[in-house]
Protein backbone atom coordinates (compact mmCIF):
# COMPACT_ATOMS: atom_id res chain seq x y z
CA UNK A 1 0.00 0.00 0.00
CA UNK A 2 1.26 3.35 -0.99
CA UNK A 3 1.48 6.46 1.53
CA UNK A 4 -0.16 9.38 -0.44
CA UNK A 5 -0.34 12.31 2.68
CA UNK A 6 -2.68 14.19 0.98
CA UNK A 7 -6.01 13.39 -1.54
CA UNK A 8 -8.08 15.36 -3.15
CA UNK A 9 -11.66 13.61 -3.94
CA UNK A 10 -13.27 15.69 -6.90
CA UNK A 11 -16.58 14.51 -6.78
CA UNK A 12 -19.52 14.43 -9.10
CA UNK A 13 -22.28 16.72 -7.21
CA UNK A 14 -25.93 16.36 -7.95
CA UNK A 15 -29.23 17.54 -6.48
CA UNK A 16 -29.72 14.25 -4.27
CA UNK A 17 -28.22 15.01 -1.31
CA UNK A 18 -27.74 11.61 -0.10
CA UNK A 19 -26.42 10.38 -2.70
CA UNK A 20 -24.17 12.88 -2.58
CA UNK A 21 -22.66 11.94 1.00
CA UNK A 22 -22.58 8.31 0.16
CA UNK A 23 -20.45 8.32 -2.92
CA UNK A 24 -18.32 11.00 -1.21
CA UNK A 25 -17.97 8.30 1.81
CA UNK A 26 -17.38 5.48 -0.90
CA UNK A 27 -14.29 7.43 -2.12
CA UNK A 28 -13.09 8.31 1.40
CA UNK A 29 -13.16 4.84 1.77
CA UNK A 30 -11.30 4.18 -1.79
CA UNK A 31 -8.37 7.13 -0.76
CA UNK A 32 -7.69 5.29 2.73
CA UNK A 33 -7.58 2.04 0.71
CA UNK A 34 -4.67 3.58 -0.93
CA UNK A 35 -2.97 5.23 1.75
CA UNK A 36 -4.60 8.56 2.07
CA UNK A 37 -3.90 10.54 5.60
CA UNK A 38 -5.49 13.32 4.72
CA UNK A 39 -8.57 13.75 1.98
CA UNK A 40 -10.26 16.61 0.72
CA UNK A 41 -13.68 16.90 -0.28
CA UNK A 42 -14.79 19.65 -2.80
CA UNK A 43 -16.55 23.11 -1.99
CA UNK A 44 -20.49 22.81 -1.63
CA UNK A 45 -20.49 18.91 -2.21
CA UNK A 46 -23.87 18.14 -1.03
CA UNK A 47 -25.85 20.32 -2.27
CA UNK A 48 -25.68 22.05 -5.80
CA UNK A 49 -23.88 25.27 -6.34
CA UNK A 50 -26.24 28.25 -6.17
CA UNK A 51 -28.10 30.92 -3.75
CA UNK A 52 -31.29 29.33 -4.44
CA UNK A 53 -29.78 25.84 -3.36
CA UNK A 54 -28.27 27.07 -0.09
CA UNK A 55 -31.36 27.66 2.23
CA UNK A 56 -32.95 24.36 1.31
CA UNK A 57 -29.61 22.41 1.87
CA UNK A 58 -28.37 24.09 4.71
CA UNK A 59 -28.26 21.94 7.66
CA UNK A 60 -26.78 22.79 11.77
CA UNK A 61 -23.34 21.36 12.44
CA UNK A 62 -23.55 18.80 13.62
CA UNK A 63 -26.30 17.61 11.57
CA UNK A 64 -26.86 14.88 8.69
CA UNK A 65 -23.77 15.60 6.52
CA UNK A 66 -21.10 16.21 9.06
CA UNK A 67 -22.42 13.13 11.12
CA UNK A 68 -21.35 10.82 7.53
CA UNK A 69 -18.17 12.74 7.55
CA UNK A 70 -17.43 12.16 11.01
CA UNK A 71 -18.19 8.50 10.79
CA UNK A 72 -16.17 8.71 7.27
CA UNK A 73 -13.31 9.84 8.82
CA UNK A 74 -13.52 7.60 11.87
CA UNK A 75 -14.40 4.79 9.63
CA UNK A 76 -11.17 5.45 6.94
CA UNK A 77 -8.84 6.61 9.41
CA UNK A 78 -8.00 9.67 7.98
CA UNK A 79 -8.02 13.52 8.40
CA UNK A 80 -10.97 14.91 6.65
CA UNK A 81 -11.36 18.50 5.16
CA UNK A 82 -15.25 17.90 4.34
CA UNK A 83 -15.44 20.52 1.27
CA UNK A 84 -17.96 22.69 2.13
CA UNK A 85 -21.89 22.49 3.03
CA UNK A 86 -24.29 25.45 3.09
CA UNK A 87 -24.67 25.61 7.29
CA UNK A 88 -27.42 27.58 9.00
CA UNK A 89 -26.73 28.93 12.46
CA UNK A 90 -29.37 29.18 15.68
CA UNK A 91 -29.91 32.53 14.66
CA UNK A 92 -30.90 31.47 11.12
CA UNK A 93 -27.79 32.66 9.55
CA UNK A 94 -25.98 30.29 6.40
CA UNK A 95 -22.50 30.35 5.88
CA UNK A 96 -20.68 28.27 3.53
CA UNK A 97 -18.91 26.24 5.63
CA UNK A 98 -15.93 23.96 6.36
CA UNK A 99 -15.95 21.01 8.88
CA UNK A 100 -12.88 19.28 9.82
CA UNK A 101 -12.60 15.76 11.23
CA UNK A 102 -10.13 13.52 13.21
CA UNK A 103 -9.11 9.79 12.47
CA UNK A 104 -11.79 9.48 15.93
CA UNK A 105 -14.61 10.95 13.86
CA UNK A 106 -14.30 14.26 15.99
CA UNK A 107 -15.17 18.21 14.65
CA UNK A 108 -11.36 19.53 14.60
CA UNK A 109 -13.14 23.13 13.51
CA UNK A 110 -15.30 24.24 11.03
CA UNK A 111 -14.02 27.50 8.73
CA UNK A 112 -16.69 29.44 7.54
CA UNK A 113 -15.91 31.12 4.08
CA UNK A 114 -13.86 34.70 4.99
CA UNK A 115 -14.75 36.19 1.35
CA UNK A 116 -18.25 35.63 -0.22
CA UNK A 117 -17.42 34.94 -4.03
CA UNK A 118 -19.78 38.42 -5.43
CA UNK A 119 -18.16 38.73 -8.71
CA UNK A 120 -20.20 40.51 -12.29
CA UNK A 121 -17.66 39.85 -15.30
CA UNK A 122 -20.67 40.91 -18.31
CA UNK A 123 -22.00 38.41 -20.16
CA UNK A 124 -19.71 35.79 -18.72
CA UNK A 125 -20.35 34.96 -14.64
CA UNK A 126 -22.08 36.68 -12.24
CA UNK A 127 -22.32 35.65 -9.24
CA UNK A 128 -23.45 37.19 -5.51
CA UNK A 129 -23.26 34.70 -2.38
CA UNK A 130 -23.93 37.82 0.03
CA UNK A 131 -27.34 37.58 -1.33
CA UNK A 132 -27.79 34.62 0.85
CA UNK A 133 -24.48 33.80 2.67
CA UNK A 134 -22.82 35.42 5.98
CA UNK A 135 -19.18 35.83 5.70
CA UNK A 136 -16.86 33.43 8.31
CA UNK A 137 -15.00 35.97 11.07
CA UNK A 138 -11.59 33.29 11.67
CA UNK A 139 -8.70 31.58 9.70
CA UNK A 140 -9.09 28.33 10.18
CA UNK A 141 -5.65 25.75 10.76
CA UNK A 142 -4.88 22.24 12.27
CA UNK A 143 -2.30 20.29 12.88
CA UNK A 144 -1.67 16.46 12.19
CA UNK A 145 0.81 14.37 12.92
CA UNK A 146 2.52 14.74 9.56
CA UNK A 147 1.95 18.72 8.72
CA UNK A 148 0.02 21.60 9.88
CA UNK A 149 -2.81 22.89 7.25
CA UNK A 150 -4.53 25.70 6.76
CA UNK A 151 -8.24 26.18 5.31
CA UNK A 152 -9.65 28.56 2.90
CA UNK A 153 -12.51 28.00 0.67
CA UNK A 154 -12.81 28.92 -3.11
CA UNK A 155 -13.15 33.09 -3.16
CA UNK A 156 -10.47 32.74 0.41
CA UNK A 157 -7.63 32.09 -2.32
CA UNK A 158 -7.93 35.18 -4.13
CA UNK A 159 -6.68 36.70 -1.03
CA UNK A 160 -2.56 36.27 -0.37
CA UNK A 161 -2.73 37.46 2.72
CA UNK A 162 -4.71 34.50 4.06
CA UNK A 163 -2.17 32.09 2.51
CA UNK A 164 0.68 34.50 4.12
CA UNK A 165 -0.61 34.87 7.78
CA UNK A 166 -0.79 30.66 7.17
CA UNK A 167 2.48 30.22 6.54
CA UNK A 168 3.43 33.01 9.19
CA UNK A 169 1.74 30.22 11.36
CA UNK A 170 3.81 27.62 10.35
CA UNK A 171 1.12 25.89 7.96
CA UNK A 172 3.34 23.33 4.92
CA UNK A 173 -0.25 22.68 3.40
CA UNK A 174 -2.72 25.01 2.42
CA UNK A 175 -6.17 23.19 1.25
CA UNK A 176 -9.43 25.26 -0.69
CA UNK A 177 -12.00 23.22 -1.49
CA UNK A 178 -13.37 25.65 -4.56
CA UNK A 179 -15.34 25.48 -7.39
CA UNK A 180 -14.03 28.18 -9.92
CA UNK A 181 -15.81 28.54 -13.14
CA UNK A 182 -15.65 28.12 -17.18
CA UNK A 183 -14.77 32.18 -16.73
CA UNK A 184 -12.48 32.38 -13.69
CA UNK A 185 -11.63 28.27 -14.22
CA UNK A 186 -9.06 28.47 -17.16
CA UNK A 187 -7.83 32.13 -16.32
CA UNK A 188 -6.56 31.88 -12.68
CA UNK A 189 -7.78 28.68 -11.18
CA UNK A 190 -4.12 27.29 -10.77
CA UNK A 191 -2.24 30.53 -11.49
CA UNK A 192 -3.71 31.34 -8.26
CA UNK A 193 -2.79 27.93 -6.26
CA UNK A 194 1.05 27.70 -8.13
CA UNK A 195 1.25 31.52 -6.98
CA UNK A 196 -0.01 30.99 -3.40
CA UNK A 197 2.79 27.70 -3.40
CA UNK A 198 5.68 29.78 -4.09
CA UNK A 199 4.90 32.95 -2.31
CA UNK A 200 4.43 30.99 0.76
CA UNK A 201 6.77 27.95 -0.35
CA UNK A 202 4.06 25.98 0.83
CA UNK A 203 2.10 22.74 -0.44
CA UNK A 204 -1.16 24.16 -2.12
CA UNK A 205 -4.53 21.17 -2.48
CA UNK A 206 -7.56 21.94 -4.26
CA UNK A 207 -11.30 19.97 -4.57
CA UNK A 208 -13.58 20.94 -7.20
CA UNK A 209 -16.31 19.28 -8.27
CA UNK A 210 -16.42 17.70 -10.90
CA UNK A 211 -17.76 19.36 -13.97
CA UNK A 212 -21.85 19.59 -15.10
CA UNK A 213 -22.55 20.88 -18.08
CA UNK A 214 -26.12 20.49 -17.40
CA UNK A 215 -25.79 22.26 -14.11
CA UNK A 216 -26.76 25.92 -13.51
CA UNK A 217 -23.29 26.63 -12.14
CA UNK A 218 -20.83 25.01 -14.14
CA UNK A 219 -17.38 23.89 -12.07
CA UNK A 220 -14.22 24.15 -13.71
CA UNK A 221 -12.67 20.88 -11.91
CA UNK A 222 -8.85 20.18 -12.23
CA UNK A 223 -8.48 19.42 -8.82
CA UNK A 224 -5.12 19.83 -8.51
CA UNK A 225 -1.91 19.64 -5.49
CA UNK A 226 1.03 22.11 -6.30
CA UNK A 227 4.96 21.86 -4.74
CA UNK A 228 6.41 24.21 -2.71
CA UNK A 229 8.61 24.90 -6.08
CA UNK A 230 5.24 25.98 -7.46
CA UNK A 231 5.07 23.33 -10.04
CA UNK A 232 1.80 21.24 -10.40
CA UNK A 233 2.45 17.48 -8.86
CA UNK A 234 -0.82 16.05 -9.47
CA UNK A 235 -3.90 17.49 -11.57
CA UNK A 236 -7.40 16.13 -12.12
CA UNK A 237 -9.69 16.34 -15.24
CA UNK A 238 -13.49 17.66 -15.03
CA UNK A 239 -14.52 14.23 -14.51
CA UNK A 240 -15.57 12.58 -11.46
CA UNK A 241 -11.86 11.36 -9.83
CA UNK A 242 -9.44 10.80 -6.86
CA UNK A 243 -6.27 12.73 -7.15
CA UNK A 244 -3.63 11.45 -5.46
CA UNK A 245 -0.01 13.46 -3.61
CA UNK A 246 2.61 12.92 -1.42
CA UNK A 247 3.47 15.89 0.28
CA UNK A 248 7.09 15.79 1.42
CA UNK A 249 8.29 17.78 4.30
CA UNK A 250 11.63 17.07 3.75
CA UNK A 251 11.44 18.66 0.12
CA UNK A 252 9.39 21.44 1.43
CA UNK A 253 12.35 22.16 4.02
CA UNK A 254 14.87 21.75 0.90
CA UNK A 255 13.09 24.63 -1.08
CA UNK A 256 12.97 27.10 1.87
CA UNK A 257 16.73 26.71 2.33
CA UNK A 258 17.42 27.09 -1.18
CA UNK A 259 15.40 30.50 -1.50
CA UNK A 260 15.17 31.76 2.07
CA UNK A 261 12.75 34.08 1.16
CA UNK A 262 11.33 33.66 4.77
CA UNK A 263 14.08 34.64 6.63
CA UNK A 264 14.90 37.57 4.02
CA UNK A 265 12.02 39.42 4.32
CA UNK A 266 12.21 42.94 5.08
CA UNK A 267 8.90 43.66 7.42
CA UNK A 268 10.73 46.64 8.91
CA UNK A 269 9.97 48.35 5.32
CA UNK A 270 6.85 46.54 4.44
CA UNK A 271 5.02 49.94 5.92
CA UNK A 272 3.84 53.42 3.87
CA UNK A 273 6.45 55.38 5.62
CA UNK A 274 9.09 53.66 3.63
CA UNK A 275 7.76 54.28 0.25
CA UNK A 276 9.87 57.47 -1.59
CA UNK A 277 7.64 58.92 -4.27
CA UNK A 278 9.27 60.63 -7.02
CA UNK B 1 2.95 56.72 -35.21
CA UNK B 2 1.24 53.72 -32.27
CA UNK B 3 1.12 55.12 -29.09
CA UNK B 4 2.29 52.22 -26.42
CA UNK B 5 2.47 53.31 -22.93
CA UNK B 6 5.31 50.54 -21.14
CA UNK B 7 8.17 49.89 -23.88
CA UNK B 8 11.01 47.12 -22.41
CA UNK B 9 14.11 47.05 -23.54
CA UNK B 10 16.23 43.31 -23.69
CA UNK B 11 19.64 44.53 -24.33
CA UNK B 12 22.45 41.94 -24.71
CA UNK B 13 24.57 42.96 -22.13
CA UNK B 14 28.33 43.08 -22.42
CA UNK B 15 31.26 43.46 -20.78
CA UNK B 16 32.02 47.04 -22.81
CA UNK B 17 30.04 49.24 -20.62
CA UNK B 18 30.05 52.38 -23.19
CA UNK B 19 28.70 49.92 -25.28
CA UNK B 20 25.82 48.71 -23.38
CA UNK B 21 25.16 52.65 -22.85
CA UNK B 22 25.46 53.62 -26.48
CA UNK B 23 22.88 50.55 -27.13
CA UNK B 24 20.56 50.89 -24.62
CA UNK B 25 20.40 54.78 -25.50
CA UNK B 26 19.44 53.52 -29.72
CA UNK B 27 17.08 51.21 -28.56
CA UNK B 28 15.40 54.02 -26.43
CA UNK B 29 15.58 56.25 -29.22
CA UNK B 30 13.76 53.49 -31.26
CA UNK B 31 11.13 52.84 -28.52
CA UNK B 32 9.86 56.57 -28.63
CA UNK B 33 9.52 56.29 -31.99
CA UNK B 34 7.07 53.82 -31.71
CA UNK B 35 5.62 55.42 -29.57
CA UNK B 36 6.96 54.94 -26.34
CA UNK B 37 5.80 56.93 -22.94
CA UNK B 38 7.77 54.73 -20.27
CA UNK B 39 10.68 52.87 -20.89
CA UNK B 40 12.22 50.12 -19.27
CA UNK B 41 15.91 49.03 -19.02
CA UNK B 42 16.88 45.25 -17.91
CA UNK B 43 18.98 44.90 -14.29
CA UNK B 44 22.25 45.05 -14.89
CA UNK B 45 22.49 46.44 -17.86
CA UNK B 46 25.54 48.42 -18.61
CA UNK B 47 27.67 46.09 -16.51
CA UNK B 48 27.91 41.45 -16.65
CA UNK B 49 26.23 40.22 -13.70
CA UNK B 50 28.43 39.24 -11.44
CA UNK B 51 29.52 39.97 -7.74
CA UNK B 52 33.18 39.94 -9.07
CA UNK B 53 32.05 42.71 -11.44
CA UNK B 54 30.00 44.66 -9.36
CA UNK B 55 32.55 46.93 -7.49
CA UNK B 56 35.06 47.01 -11.29
CA UNK B 57 31.50 48.87 -12.90
CA UNK B 58 30.22 50.71 -9.86
CA UNK B 59 29.32 54.57 -10.08
CA UNK B 60 28.28 57.61 -8.39
CA UNK B 61 24.54 58.55 -9.19
CA UNK B 62 24.86 60.70 -10.83
CA UNK B 63 27.74 59.66 -12.68
CA UNK B 64 28.56 58.77 -16.04
CA UNK B 65 25.70 55.88 -16.84
CA UNK B 66 22.90 58.18 -15.30
CA UNK B 67 24.46 60.99 -17.45
CA UNK B 68 24.06 58.92 -20.45
CA UNK B 69 20.21 58.08 -19.31
CA UNK B 70 19.31 61.21 -18.67
CA UNK B 71 20.11 62.62 -21.77
CA UNK B 72 18.32 59.70 -23.28
CA UNK B 73 15.31 60.27 -21.55
CA UNK B 74 15.51 64.29 -22.58
CA UNK B 75 16.23 63.72 -26.18
CA UNK B 76 13.22 59.99 -26.77
CA UNK B 77 10.96 62.60 -24.29
CA UNK B 78 10.37 59.32 -22.18
CA UNK B 79 9.67 58.32 -18.52
CA UNK B 80 12.79 56.03 -18.09
CA UNK B 81 13.43 53.44 -15.83
CA UNK B 82 16.93 52.93 -16.14
CA UNK B 83 17.13 49.09 -15.63
CA UNK B 84 19.99 48.97 -12.69
CA UNK B 85 23.78 49.49 -12.13
CA UNK B 86 25.94 48.52 -9.58
CA UNK B 87 25.88 52.12 -7.50
CA UNK B 88 28.77 53.59 -4.97
CA UNK B 89 27.69 55.52 -2.17
CA UNK B 90 30.15 58.39 -0.69
CA UNK B 91 30.60 55.87 1.75
CA UNK B 92 31.95 53.06 -0.46
CA UNK B 93 29.17 50.72 0.14
CA UNK B 94 27.56 49.04 -3.44
CA UNK B 95 24.09 48.96 -4.38
CA UNK B 96 22.14 47.12 -7.16
CA UNK B 97 20.33 50.51 -8.28
CA UNK B 98 17.68 51.29 -10.51
CA UNK B 99 17.81 55.50 -11.46
CA UNK B 100 14.43 56.39 -12.61
CA UNK B 101 14.26 59.77 -15.24
CA UNK B 102 11.60 62.32 -16.79
CA UNK B 103 11.30 63.31 -20.05
CA UNK B 104 12.90 66.45 -18.45
CA UNK B 105 15.80 64.08 -18.33
CA UNK B 106 15.76 65.03 -14.56
CA UNK B 107 16.30 62.03 -11.94
CA UNK B 108 13.31 61.38 -10.54
CA UNK B 109 14.18 58.87 -7.75
CA UNK B 110 16.43 55.73 -7.42
CA UNK B 111 15.61 52.28 -6.19
CA UNK B 112 18.28 50.14 -4.74
CA UNK B 113 17.16 46.90 -4.59
CA UNK B 114 15.25 45.87 -1.22
CA UNK B 115 15.85 41.92 -1.42
CA UNK B 116 19.56 40.71 -2.14
CA UNK B 117 20.03 37.63 -4.61
CA UNK B 118 21.34 35.12 -1.98
CA UNK B 119 19.86 31.65 -3.08
CA UNK B 120 21.86 28.20 -3.43
CA UNK B 121 19.93 25.69 -5.29
CA UNK B 122 22.46 22.89 -5.20
CA UNK B 123 24.34 21.62 -8.83
CA UNK B 124 21.94 24.48 -10.80
CA UNK B 125 22.55 27.92 -8.88
CA UNK B 126 24.33 29.94 -6.36
CA UNK B 127 24.80 33.67 -6.02
CA UNK B 128 24.98 35.94 -3.23
CA UNK B 129 24.50 39.45 -3.78
CA UNK B 130 25.25 40.00 -0.27
CA UNK B 131 29.09 39.54 -0.87
CA UNK B 132 29.41 42.62 -2.54
CA UNK B 133 26.27 44.52 -2.29
CA UNK B 134 24.11 46.27 0.55
CA UNK B 135 20.22 46.68 0.16
CA UNK B 136 18.31 49.38 -0.09
CA UNK B 137 15.94 51.14 2.43
CA UNK B 138 13.32 52.28 0.64
CA UNK B 139 9.91 51.50 -1.47
CA UNK B 140 10.04 53.87 -4.56
CA UNK B 141 7.10 54.55 -6.86
CA UNK B 142 6.57 57.53 -9.25
CA UNK B 143 3.72 59.58 -11.34
CA UNK B 144 3.71 60.11 -14.71
CA UNK B 145 0.71 61.92 -16.65
CA UNK B 146 -0.57 58.01 -17.72
CA UNK B 147 -0.07 56.16 -14.58
CA UNK B 148 0.95 55.62 -11.03
CA UNK B 149 4.50 53.33 -11.34
CA UNK B 150 5.64 50.78 -8.42
CA UNK B 151 9.51 49.91 -8.94
CA UNK B 152 11.02 47.08 -7.66
CA UNK B 153 14.76 44.67 -8.64
CA UNK B 154 14.52 41.15 -9.76
CA UNK B 155 14.74 39.28 -6.23
CA UNK B 156 11.97 41.98 -5.56
CA UNK B 157 9.56 40.54 -7.19
CA UNK B 158 9.54 37.22 -4.55
CA UNK B 159 8.18 39.17 -1.93
CA UNK B 160 4.67 39.61 -2.51
CA UNK B 161 4.34 41.98 0.34
CA UNK B 162 6.09 44.82 -1.76
CA UNK B 163 3.18 44.48 -4.52
CA UNK B 164 0.94 44.57 -2.71
CA UNK B 165 2.31 47.88 -0.65
CA UNK B 166 2.54 49.57 -4.44
CA UNK B 167 -1.02 48.20 -5.08
CA UNK B 168 -2.60 49.93 -1.46
CA UNK B 169 -0.47 53.21 -2.65
CA UNK B 170 -2.25 53.44 -6.03
CA UNK B 171 0.37 51.95 -8.25
CA UNK B 172 -1.18 50.59 -11.49
CA UNK B 173 1.77 49.53 -13.17
CA UNK B 174 4.49 47.48 -11.18
CA UNK B 175 7.97 47.15 -13.21
CA UNK B 176 11.03 44.67 -12.35
CA UNK B 177 14.02 45.22 -13.99
CA UNK B 178 15.34 41.40 -13.16
CA UNK B 179 17.91 38.85 -14.63
CA UNK B 180 16.46 35.56 -13.76
CA UNK B 181 18.63 32.51 -14.78
CA UNK B 182 17.90 29.43 -16.51
CA UNK B 183 17.14 27.44 -13.49
CA UNK B 184 14.70 30.21 -11.69
CA UNK B 185 13.58 31.34 -15.30
CA UNK B 186 11.68 28.45 -16.58
CA UNK B 187 10.03 27.91 -12.72
CA UNK B 188 9.42 30.90 -11.25
CA UNK B 189 9.66 34.46 -13.82
CA UNK B 190 6.68 34.51 -15.62
CA UNK B 191 4.17 32.81 -12.58
CA UNK B 192 5.69 35.74 -10.31
CA UNK B 193 4.28 38.37 -12.79
CA UNK B 194 1.05 36.92 -13.56
CA UNK B 195 0.73 36.23 -9.57
CA UNK B 196 1.54 39.64 -9.08
CA UNK B 197 -0.80 40.99 -11.36
CA UNK B 198 -3.61 39.30 -10.82
CA UNK B 199 -3.60 39.18 -7.08
CA UNK B 200 -3.08 43.02 -6.90
CA UNK B 201 -5.19 43.80 -10.47
CA UNK B 202 -2.53 45.64 -11.93
CA UNK B 203 0.04 45.66 -15.10
CA UNK B 204 3.46 43.94 -14.29
CA UNK B 205 6.95 44.77 -16.31
CA UNK B 206 10.14 43.34 -16.23
CA UNK B 207 12.69 43.86 -18.28
CA UNK B 208 15.76 41.01 -18.36
CA UNK B 209 19.23 41.12 -20.57
CA UNK B 210 19.29 39.09 -23.27
CA UNK B 211 20.38 35.51 -22.95
CA UNK B 212 24.27 35.65 -23.03
CA UNK B 213 25.33 31.56 -23.17
CA UNK B 214 28.82 32.96 -22.91
CA UNK B 215 28.55 34.93 -19.83
CA UNK B 216 29.15 33.63 -16.60
CA UNK B 217 25.87 34.49 -15.04
CA UNK B 218 23.30 32.95 -18.00
CA UNK B 219 19.97 35.11 -18.12
CA UNK B 220 16.95 33.83 -19.06
CA UNK B 221 15.58 36.61 -21.11
CA UNK B 222 11.92 36.86 -21.77
CA UNK B 223 10.37 40.05 -21.05
CA UNK B 224 7.46 40.02 -20.34
CA UNK B 225 4.36 41.98 -19.60
CA UNK B 226 1.22 40.95 -18.21
CA UNK B 227 -2.35 42.82 -17.79
CA UNK B 228 -4.14 42.96 -14.08
CA UNK B 229 -6.09 39.38 -15.46
CA UNK B 230 -3.41 37.91 -14.74
CA UNK B 231 -2.68 37.46 -18.97
CA UNK B 232 0.71 37.47 -20.34
CA UNK B 233 0.28 40.42 -23.36
CA UNK B 234 3.58 40.61 -24.66
CA UNK B 235 6.80 38.55 -23.86
CA UNK B 236 9.99 38.71 -25.62
CA UNK B 237 12.24 35.47 -26.48
CA UNK B 238 15.57 34.80 -25.49
CA UNK B 239 17.32 37.27 -28.26
CA UNK B 240 17.95 41.09 -28.21
CA UNK B 241 14.88 42.94 -28.77
CA UNK B 242 12.05 45.66 -27.57
CA UNK B 243 9.29 44.60 -26.32
CA UNK B 244 5.24 47.13 -26.86
CA UNK B 245 2.14 47.02 -24.46
CA UNK B 246 -0.68 49.45 -23.61
CA UNK B 247 -1.26 50.05 -20.50
CA UNK B 248 -5.13 50.52 -20.94
CA UNK B 249 -6.67 51.98 -17.53
CA UNK B 250 -10.10 51.37 -18.63
CA UNK B 251 -8.92 47.67 -18.60
CA UNK B 252 -7.59 47.70 -15.01
CA UNK B 253 -10.54 49.94 -13.67
CA UNK B 254 -13.26 47.04 -15.22
CA UNK B 255 -11.13 44.04 -14.17
CA UNK B 256 -11.14 45.98 -10.80
CA UNK B 257 -14.99 45.94 -10.64
CA UNK B 258 -15.69 42.77 -12.08
CA UNK B 259 -13.73 40.88 -9.10
CA UNK B 260 -13.47 43.48 -6.61
CA UNK B 261 -11.24 42.06 -4.35
CA UNK B 262 -9.82 45.29 -2.92
CA UNK B 263 -12.94 46.41 -2.04
CA UNK B 264 -13.55 42.93 -0.17
CA UNK B 265 -10.20 41.94 1.51
CA UNK B 266 -11.15 41.40 5.17
CA UNK B 267 -7.93 43.44 7.34
CA UNK B 268 -9.89 43.67 10.48
CA UNK B 269 -8.94 39.19 9.88
CA UNK B 270 -5.57 39.58 8.32
CA UNK B 271 -3.86 39.04 12.47
CA UNK B 272 -2.77 36.32 14.11
CA UNK B 273 -5.71 36.45 16.45
CA UNK B 274 -8.31 36.09 14.35
CA UNK B 275 -6.59 32.28 13.34
CA UNK B 276 -8.44 29.23 15.18
CA UNK B 277 -6.48 26.70 15.91
CA UNK B 278 -7.81 23.05 15.88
Amino acid sequence: MAEFLNIVVQLHVTKVKVDNLSRARGLIKEAAAQGAKVVVLPECFNSPYGTGFFPEYAEKIPGESSQVLSEAAKESQVYLVGGSIPEEDDGGKLYNTCPVFGPDGSLVLKHRKIHLFDIDVPGKIRFQESETLSPGSNLSMFDTPYCRVGVGICYDMRFAELAQLYSKKGCQLLVYPGAFNMTTGPAHWELLQRGRAVDNQVYVATASPARDETASYVAWGHSTVVSPWGEVISKAGSEETVVYADIDLQYLANVRQQIPITAQRRSDLYTVNAVQEG
